[in-house]
C-alpha cells in the first residue's frame, strides 16, 4: 500500500506554497545547469560550492525527515511536488507540465538541455523512457484511480537532440484492471521515440473504501 | 552523426579536474535533496534563493556555449561527466558508478532518495526504465564499438522502494550490429524491475576509420 497524505490546507494555502518554492525550485535547476557547463577555475568553484553549502544549511534548518511524497488536499488540490518528472519542488525535473486534450488523450511541450544529455547534444535514451512512462501512466491514470506501470516498450527511432520537445499518449484500450497506452516523443521533424506500456490499477485502489483520489 | 570531443589532457589534467568538480556535484547534489524536503519560512527560502543564484553567477562567468558533451582523451580516459546517469558533473545523475565483473557483465550499487521519487517513497517507474536503459546499453556497448538503444521492455514486478538498491545487466546474444541485453534493479528482497533491450552499434561506429574509443 502506498502512503498518500491529506493536507488540511486551503486552495489559497497551496497557491501560497507555490508561489514561495516555485522560484526556489526554479533557481537549483538553473545552478544544475551552470554546474554542468561552467569552466571557471577552481578558486571559483570553491567559492560558488562554500554558497551552496550555506543555501543548503538554511533549507536544512527545518525539513521533513523523509521524501516529499505524494500529497492531496480535501479540495482536491493534487501535490505530486516531489516527483522526478513534474514535480514543482524536484529541481531535476524539467518539469513536464502534463496537458489534456479534448480526446482524453494528454500532451506537453518542454525543453530539455545539458542535464538531460547523453549521446553528445542528444537526450540520454534513459531520460526519453522516463518521460514517455510518466505521460502513458498519466492518460492511463483517471483522477479517481490510480495505475501503475506493468509494462512498458520504448523503441528509439532517430536520437533526440537536446532543446524544444514534445510529447504526447492516448488510451489504446482498456480491459478490466489493465490500460494499454500508447505515445511518442517529437522534435520539430517529427517522431524520434514511441513507447507502448500496460497500466495496472494496483489491487488497493480497487477497494471501494478509497473514495478521495489520491493522486 | 554524433559529434564525441577529443580533449587535449593528461591523465593528471583529467585527474585535477575530477577533484575540483566532484566537491561541487555533490554540493548541489545535497542541495537537490534540501530543496524538496525543506519546510523553512518563505523569508529562509528567499535567502537560500539569493545563495544559490549567487553561486549560479559565479559559476556562469566562464561556461561552455552547449551541453558537455562526451569527452575523451588520447590516453583512453572517458570523460562522460555530463551525462544525465552517471555524469561526475551531472548533480541530476545519482550517479551510477556501473562495475564490468570477470564474466562481462555490469552491475552497480546506488542509494535513491527524495529526488528520484514517483508513488510515495518509492522510485518513479520512469526512473527504474531510465536506470535499467543505461546500463543495459553499458553492458551491450564494447569500449570500442559503442551502441544505442533500438527497444527496450521494462517490466514492473512490485514498486521499487527509495533506499539502498542494486542494478545488474548481462548481454544474451549478439546478431551481427545488433546486441540483446537483459538485466534487473533490486532490493534487499530481491528483483523490483526487470528490462531487456536490443542495442545498435550505429552506422557512424561501423566505420572502420574510427579507430579511438569515443565512449
Amino acid at each position: 500500500m502506498l502512503d498518500f497524505t491529506l493536507e488540511d490546507l486551503s486552495a489559497e494555502d497551496v497557491e501560497r506554497l507555490r508561489t514561495v518554492y516555485r522560484p526556489l525550485t526554479e533557481a537549483v535547476r538553473d545552478l544544475i545547469d551552470a554546474t554542468i557547463r561552467s569552466e571557471v577555475d577552481a578558486d571559483a568553484v570553491a567559492e560558488a560550492k562554500t554558497q551552496i553549502d550555506a543555501a543548503t544549511a538554511t533549507l536544512r534548518s527545518r525539513q521533513l525527515d523523509g521524501p516529499f511524497g505524494v500529497r492531496f488536499t480535501a479540495h482536491g488540490d493534487r501535490m505530486p511536488w516531489g516527483n522526478a518528472v513534474i514535480g514543482l519542488r524536484n529541481p531535476i525535473a524539467p518539469p513536464l507540465s502534463v496537458q489534456r486534450d479534448e480526446t482524453g488523450g494528454v500532451f506537453a511541450d518542454f525543453e530539455l538541455g545539458a542535464p538531460y544529455e547523453g549521446p553528445p547534444g542528444h537526450v540520454h535514451g534513459g531520460v526519453a523512457a522516463m518521460l514517455l512512462d510518466h505521460i502513458l501512466g498519466e492518460v492511463a491514470s483517471p483522477a479517481t484511480s490510480p495505475r501503475l506501470t506493468g509494462t512498458i516498450t520504448v523503441r528509439y527511432l532517430r536520437p533526440t537532440p537536446l532543446g524544444r520537445l514534445h510529447a504526447e499518449a492516448g488510451i489504446v484500450r482498456t480491459e478490466g484492471v489493465k490500460t494499454f497506452a500508447a505515445g511518442i516523443i517529437a522534435d520539430a521533424q517529427g517522431p524520434t521515440v514511441e513507447a507502448e506500456g500496460v497500466f495496472i490499477r494496483p489491487k488497493w485502489a480497487r477497494d471501494e473504501q478509497l473514495t478521495d483520489p489520491p493522486v
